[in-house]
């Protein structure tokens, strides 16, 4: 397992290319990694400058001339150039070497595929490892590597591994907001050399990943790929996204990562097989990601509901129940005691809970406290009611103390707890940020916050669905199935960690 | 057609309830009529006030006190005193009364479900026609009545009818940003007297309204409810919503509107012979509205697809074609105009086109042009990469100048075209402002805008197979089946309007 950690740990990196402008690949990466505050040397390679660049690094024409050892390379000069690069990264004894470079293999084009296959030949007869060609490579915050600027600097929980590096920035933006936080993330493009299952292999032992997320187009050797992905899915939870399973995504597939995507038919019974929680799309990967990082494992699949208004406690009643969630009639004692502090709510208080009949905040705080404690109850999902609300006096202030409450009841609360706040792209910026100010004080909380409550919904099925199981995993020692029950091991859901990230 | 006319267009108006606080229901629909500007007269009836309130309108101790006469009621006053209120409209000649109050057979108690009975009795003795119990009433731009201070003052094609009066300021907090405006709103609860049925006839014949859309828990009489939804999807496109189908969807329907859901499989089938768009949330309601309301009628379902980042030209491709979109090769023509312009591009340049490999501005505008013009393509859908071209200097810029490109296109193509600005919960609030005046351009514009590349390749396939057809029409007359194709129909395109809104 620790085979790869040099490849997240390096003492010095060098950056080979072109530093002509702000936005050249080259410079960015420098900037980057002294932006973040990389602890290790720094070193800029380039043909046209023999100056410090904008005082980020030392600058040399070649990396030879470089006079301290380096550990890390990153690519980004033209294909052209690339075998000579490889060559003074040997003489150099270089371990890592990241190729950004691409228009090599995924061009289909026979003499760049030669020539990718004879970079990666004589990289490892020099006992160098390489990332990519065609990729964005590590961030690892730990150790202060990152390949975006706007890529948070703490770490959490979760590592992405993903072939497309467009997707990397896509989910970190999708879910840094509603605190995603990674452990790794891995743009290894081509994967040419390490790929897929070594990072797989790698990622299941790693201490700081407590779940796995994958975004793959095509795999080398599918058989060692399904044995990886099953053995990670074993050890902690993996959310895989498949693109590539269509004809004209197979065929993007193959321009985009030199991928042979592989039939529909096939991944989906090896991703079943395999264990692990599919997903359709990077939206709902950062979706379903959330209650794993921050959820505790539930007890069985009883949703109460609370929204506000008739029509969504109808259409969210009938989304839950589509997607293979209970909603049952609200129990008789939480029923009674909304009864007592609110005789009006009779006969029309049921679940979905239409919270807009219950006038005053108390109320609405002791059937929150009510649901969140009933045994028949395994998770609350509250809709805040954002559209609607903002047309009131004080709409604001009530959506702050319903996120008060969830985040009093969160502190003592052992099932998942999911808070809806819609952001309108209609309202000014204002109240923009003071929506997202709300959102900010539920992730930290400790709970998952979606923007619609279909999403909502749609994670939290999931979310159920693995931990509810059976699933088939298939022993691969004795090539026969077995079946774990994944609601009651408490294995699987200790690794995921404690509630509070 | 007329016979519901006098609904939207009183010429006066009295709201009757307690003037207690700001947020009190009588209180905010004369102060939104007022905001709004209604041009005909505005009265306050309440028991305990005596003055003007706020400078609004004149105020009366009882209805009858009023010495003109008054067209339109507004009843926000508690279920007791409704028989007594019908008394007194009935006495003052007066022809709609909305009765706001609910907690009446929704409530399923018996007493209260013939109390509504006997208000609806009463009033059509006095030739008087109500809408609800249980609901917000109408909003007609054209004449200036509302419910909502945010709902927009400028009318547009899409009508909205919807049981639930929540789901009417959802909707058009999802669409207003992106451009959706409506002929009238119209949230009837109940439906005891005034039903899905009239409406639906009332808005088929409706020169104001171009688009329908409705959202529906139950019906009154099924056999009326689908000839008339046969008649208004012959007319004009019908977006359909039907909410409780299932088990805990339709209890809840039940304690919202008192409605009994029916079946889902009867339900599916009467809404497919209809020929009506289906649609399951209220986001992918607003989503498909868009380009019914902006875009010219495709022509076929070969797709183009502009987006920045390998990853998401393989996830598009499946997404297209899993929704029964086909995503053609790139035209030959199209393909060697781009390597003229940019012989690097060889190779890797397909459908969809990753522009991220698209260095300058100008060979992505010639792109964008080639395929809006190429006969061979019937749609073009571009994701302007907001979250990857963030990261990046001037990457502002580049979206702006992306949509400037799309602007002038959209002045001489006569396909549909389609942009995704996302709009990140994780940037400040001046990049957000900054992303939604794009998003502002894009409608004034006249072309449907997305937050996702998911929901507008959703949409759009929803848009084309409505076009695409052909569609089973029960004929109700002869009680046979007919077939209409829509895609050969000029008459439905045309009646959608001209695609500058």
């Amino acid at each position: 397992m620790e085979k790869l950690d040099f490849v997240f740990h390096p003492r010095s990196v060098a950056v080979v290319g072109s530093l002509r402008d702000i936005n050249s690949p080259a410079v960015r990466y420098l900037r980057q990694f002294k932006d973040f505050g990389f602890g290790g040397k720094l070193y800029a390679v380039s043909r046209k400058a023999t100056e410090n660049i904008a005082g980020v690094c030392p600058c040399y024409h070649n990396l030879k001339e470089i006079p301290e050892s380096v550990d890390y390379v990153i690519s980004c000069i033209s294909v052209s150039a690339l075998l000579e690069l490889v060559g003074d990264c040997a003489a150099k004894r270089v371990k890592v070497m990241h190729i950004y470079t691409g228009r090599l293999s995924e061009t289909s084009d026979p003499g760049l595929q030669s020539l990718e296959h004879e970079i990666v030949q004589r990289a490892r007869e020099a006992g160098m490892r390489v990332i990519g060609p065609n990729c964005m490579g590590v961030y690892c915050p730990e150790s202060k590597m990152t390949f975006r600027f706007e890529f948070p600097r703490e770490s959490g929980p979760v590592a992405f591994l993903s072939q497309s590096a467009g997707n990397t920035g896509h989910l970190v933006s999708l879910g840094v907001g509603r605190g995603l936080r990674f452990s790794k993330i891995i743009s290894y493009g081509n994967g040419a050399d390490l790929n897929e299952s070594d990072f797989l292999e790698y990622l299941t032992n790693d201490p700081q990943t407590k779940i796995i997320a994958v975004y793959i187009e095509g795999v080398r050797d599918g058989r060692r790929f399904l044995n990886s992905l099953t053995k990670a899915a074993t050890a902690k939870p993996v959310v895989v996204m498949k693109g590539g399973l269509l004809g004209a995504g197979a065929r993007a597939a193959a321009s985009h990562t030199a991928s042979l995507a592989g039939s529909q038919v096939g991944w989906e019974a090896a991703l079943r097989q395999a264990g692990v929680i599919r997903v359709e799309s990077l939206e709902e990967m950062s979706d379903v990601l959330l209650p794993l990082m921050f959820s505790a494992a539930p007890r069985g699949r009883k949703v109460a509901l609370l929204c506000g208004g008739g029509g969504d406690t109808v259409s969210s009643a009938d989304q839950c129940e589509s997607a293979g969630l209970e909603v049952p009639p609200l129990p008789q004692e939480v029923r009674e005691e909304i009864e007592e502090m609110a005789s009006e709510l009779h006969s029309i208080i049921n679940n979905p809970v239409d919270y807009s009949a219950i006038g005053d905040q108390s109320t609405f705080d002791k059937t929150c406290e009510l649901l969140s404690s009933h045994p028949n109850i395994d998770v609350v999902i509250c809709d805040t009611q954002v559209a609607w609300r903002l047309g009131f006096h004080e709409g604001l202030d009530r959506i702050r103390s319903m996120v008060d409450i969830f985040t009093k009841i969160g502190k003592i609360c052992d099932k998942p707890l999911v808070v809806v706040i819609y952001l309108p792209d209609c309202v000014d910026a204002e109240t923009w940020t003071k929506l997202v100010e709300q959102q900010d004080r539920c992730y930290q909380a400790g709970f998952p916050v979606y923007h619609s409550l279909e999403r909502a919904i749609r994670a939290v099925a999931r979310f159920v669905d693995y931990h509810e199981g059976p699933f088939e995993v298939k022993n691969e020692d004795k090539q026969a199935s077995t079946s774990i029950d994944r609601g009651r091991s408490e294995r699987v859901a200790a690794q995921v960690g404690n509630k509070r990230y």
